[in-house]
């Protein structure tokens, strides 16, 4: 199928809810932001073979690439609302692909309540990749360097599923799919708006993204390894050699902020209402570094994540 | 350089007159769109070997990134206003390739009044991959779908100079500058807001992207050859076997456009005031079908240019 075809028949009904796409047949769409708000954008990737397996279907591939920059949007206290695609596939891949990606799409925009406006395609050598650009809106967004000297350190849901299923090759169950289908915290993000001092989501890894947030915020984090949230697939693993380098192996897609410590109270009240553990793993302090501590108080060494690049 | 550090020295300079980039560092930017203004949003790809030579300097692929995104804003009548870049490069790419095409991201975001705000990279497998998302600004937008019977159709500057560098392996020259850096019609495109009934960008070529404005405007289009404006360079080549193929061969983007006949004396004052030739180059008529003909009337047939698949 040509591509214009292609277009007007998988990807123009995503589009149908924004007059300001245009179906997607003009140069550029054209959006009226609602007055008063923030428009929030952010942008990330999927490789196949880098973000997702070699063999990932239509399906993981598009589920993967709209909850990584959903994450982000959560991340940010936004909510979603529109986004564009950059979509690059190798030469002659059959039509039935691009039924599957887009049916997943569209069930990803019903879900999170966005719609496409836009995007290209191309197609040739190197592997499928593909580009969402998330636009989210927000009163106003949380940022990660805002965290304070006596703030404490909680994180969202469990960390180390993702990192764990890439390790044991795990392609089913619990922890494959925590891999698969990240759930980005949005309400979460969007109720912690106020209360957070500081917040980002967590893809390269807990450390990776505690040190961050600690560059950011000028300030330095311990975090206890003991009070790090496992699910119980993951508590099975205990004994596994570098257990929590592992853990620390990105992926989780969790909201990980600071609060200063008087603020606990409204924290009880978000788990309760978003039914999602919150659980405090750390400390801000003054002076710089991040570092995971052992229940003696010795530092595990922890490569800081993979680094997309 | 890791990949922070190299956001850090060269890309971050380029978000600094956006304080919702936040200076590259955070999940994601935050923008106040101004009131009362359409968000026009853009998305183009450059592939290294596709849509710019395999050899293009990092120079090149900036400038060519830059300005297909801007003639999509040129053709809806937008003023550029901020930009995101996803960036995949060969693993082990040396840092001065980041420096060269950061510095011709600077001087085209100088030239044309956009700021950089956000973005992803990745590097790996594949050939290098740079998508722009441009978003622009405009009280209204022209679109593609508005061409009447009646209509006469215009296009601004000279057409074919781009293929035909291509045609020819011209490296240096008028034409090989045309392919290499295009010139978006940005005045244009904002002067013809009321006066053009239809407009589109030239990226695939003559007689298909007349054929796209045709199709949107549930019209037809009768394109006369003896009246393309031609470069003196472009005329040299008249000679050459299958030349109206090749001038309808694409990457011009100059603004095809229709105007009701009466408007022929506003598109004067504004090729007068804006320098830039506009030639008559066909009529609109109802029905449905585009054709390029010749001086005895009789069509010539033309491949619909290159799609980008």
């Amino acid at each position: 199928m040509a591509e214009q075809a292609r277009i007007a028949r998988f990807f123009a009904p995503l589009a149908q809810s924004e007059a300001g796409s245009f179906s997607l047949t003009d140069d550029a769409a054209a959006l009226d932001v609602p007055a008063g708000r923030k428009l929030v954008i952010t942008t990330d990737s999927v490789i196949v073979g880098t973000h997702v397996r070699a063999d990932a279907t239509p399906q993981q591939i598009a589920v993967k690439l709209m909850r990584r920059n959903l994450s982000d949007l959560a991340a940010m206290g936004a909510t979603p609302w529109r986004y564009t695609l950059n979509l690059h596939t190798p030469a002659g891949l059959a039509d039935a692909w691009f039924a599957g990606f887009a049916a997943a799409l569209e069930s990803e925009q019903k879900q999170f309540g966005l719609t496409l406006i836009g995007g290209d395609s191309t197609s040739g050598a190197g592997p499928l990749h593909a580009t969402l650009t998330c636009y989210g809106l927000a009163g106003d967004v949380m940022r990660r360097n805002g965290a304070k000297a006596g703030d404490v350190v909680f994180v969202s849901g469990t960390i180390g599923d993702a990192a764990l299923a890439l390790q044991l090759g795990a392609r089913t169950g619990f922890l494959a799919e925590r891999y698969d289908a990240p759930t980005p915290r949005l309400m979460l993000g969007q109720m912690l708006q106020g209360i957070a001092t500081s917040c980002i989501d967590i893809s390269d890894g807990l450390v990776a993204d505690a040190a961050q947030l600690a560059r950011a915020s000028n300030g330095a984090i311990s975090l206890h390894a003991e009070s790090i949230p496992l699910s119980n697939a993951a508590q099975k693993h205990r004994t596994m050699p570098d257990f929590w380098n592992v853990i620390c192996g990105g992926d989780d897609y969790e909201l990980l902020f600071t609060i200063s410590s008087d603020a606990a109270s409204e924290l009880h009240q978000i788990a309760a209402a978003t039914g999602i553990a919150l659980t405090r793993i750390g400390t801000v302090t003054s002076g710089g570094g991040t570092q995971l501590l052992d229940k003696n108080g010795e530092t595990i060494p922890i490569e800081t994540g993979w680094e997309y690049n």
